[in-house]
């Protein structure tokens, strides 16, 4: 899926938004655990609740590597259970010398080779350009950089300052000369809404990817705030918010009751911005 | 297996040679294509082959995973058959906020959860302290943390200097304070060999582990010059220039002869160094 493809998803939608599959067994539903594979059952449950309420489903990769060779058997069979018109996001964040990642792209972009071919990959800067340029190689395929993360943690390096620049901005102004924004995103978590004017500023055109809204505290409208351009130029994550909303048999029912409820305040913000 | 054994391990073996499992199914000897799993017998033989003569194994995730289910299931039943007198280091560089590197650390350090459990994980840092902590709360594990890594890609980032100090510095000298050298080692690349003093400067008791000898051009001698402490402190990965020394039905023989070369050379420097 394209950068156009994907506004035109938006706007058909009226969604921003990505649902986060992060499954954990203990947090699953009860009734779910007669099922052969309970978190195959549930992912599939919530895709089919919240599938025409988002534009983006990023399965998080070691909630499924955590439970060995069942759990990424449980992986493609999630990508193979995500609808045609959505962007498929393996929420990853690889990266290695050259011909690691090279491997790695393969593992998440060539279906032949792995079973599964997601739309976009999350990555990590700190090996540098030829630790991201074997994603680039695949085309119609997504690179999608962490800059500013919605955790903590993010303080300790990417937030640090040196003659007036931070790291994230860092990592953004030398990325930006790899690939334009047909090709790359960028993640900026939504807890640090004073900072997208500034990656806005660097990266004007390119989407991000914004996890943090929700169980993270961040909120969607200061996110919007900032962070629109005259493509949308966002997809919100949420997850947990979403997925875990109830824990009974209902919790698909709800699941969509919570993306419907982001669904509509996109909508509402995509309109006071003329762009639908 | 804490630092005490591991330096134990050095001085019965004379080694701190780790051997990298990288392997490719289209390099690999043809005769090990009519195996039922020719990449498990390959890594199977290329460990009986060199396991005296080095201290670790350090498979790269990658090239297992970009064969999807399978290569799971091979990275397991690779890691079953390691012999219990060697650091097993899972080469994974994962990092992700708190709750997601929790499951990352079930997925490499729990066996009962994903059918494994390495004594070390490689981490990248730039998601900060709280991505790297759930990997410390498991007793007798290591975290080993990207420092200044082995491409070219290394200088867009993490060799990039503000006010005199580096972001590998940086990542340094904040996490040592997140854990000890009993739990915490560095990846520092052996093609930057003069950056080697100023890592000892900041992390004089921590294990190193140091790619980059072998087929991307580092040199031992260098490397040990200022990288040796008194508990040797150095884990040299070679994985091409073994694994790959023959492409022939006697791969294995010259992986062999090629760990080998190394070890009578890591025996010299021990020696010379008096720590043996």
């Amino acid at each position: 899926m394209n950068k156009q493809q994907l506004f035109e998803q938006i706007r058909l939608k009226k969604s921003f938004l990505c649902v986060g599959l992060d499954p954990v067994l203990e947090k699953l539903p009860k009734h779910l655990l007669a099922y052969e594979n309970p978190i195959l059952e549930f992912n599939k449950q919530i895709i089919e609740a919240t599938a025409d309420l988002c534009v983006a489903y990023k399965p998080n990769t070691a909630f499924f590597e955590s439970r060995g060779v069942k759990g990424w058997e449980t992986l493609i069979q999630t990508w193979q259970h995500f609808p045609k018109d959505v962007l498929t996001i393996a929420d990853a964040k690889r990266g290695d010398i050259g011909n690691t990642s090279a491997m790695y792209a393969e593992a998440f972009f060539n279906e032949k080779s792995s079973g599964m071919s997601f739309d976009a990959i999350t990555v990590a800067p700190y090996m540098g350009k030829d630790s991201v340029t074997p994603f680039l190689n695949y085309a119609d395929k997504w690179v999608i950089m962490l800059a500013l993360t919605s955790n903590e943690g993010s303080q300790d390096f990417q937030a640090r300052e040196y003659d007036g620049r931070k790291l994230f901005e860092q990592v953004i102004l030398t990325s930006t000369q790899w690939a334009n924004s047909d090709q790359l995103m960028y993640v900026v978590g939504a807890t640090k809404p004073q900072e997208f004017a500034q990656v806005r500023r660097l990266a004007p055109d390119h989407f991000l990817l914004v996890p943090g809204v929700g169980a993270q505290g961040g909120s969607l409208a200061a996110v919007c705030e900032y962070g629109l351009n005259d493509s949308c130029g966002l997809l919100v994550n949420a997850a947990r918010s979403i997925i875990y909303a109830s824990s009974g048999e209902d919790f698909a029912e709800k699941a969509r009751a919570e993306a419907l409820a982001l669904q509509q305040e996109m909508e509402k913000i995509l309109e006071e911005a003329n762009l639908l």
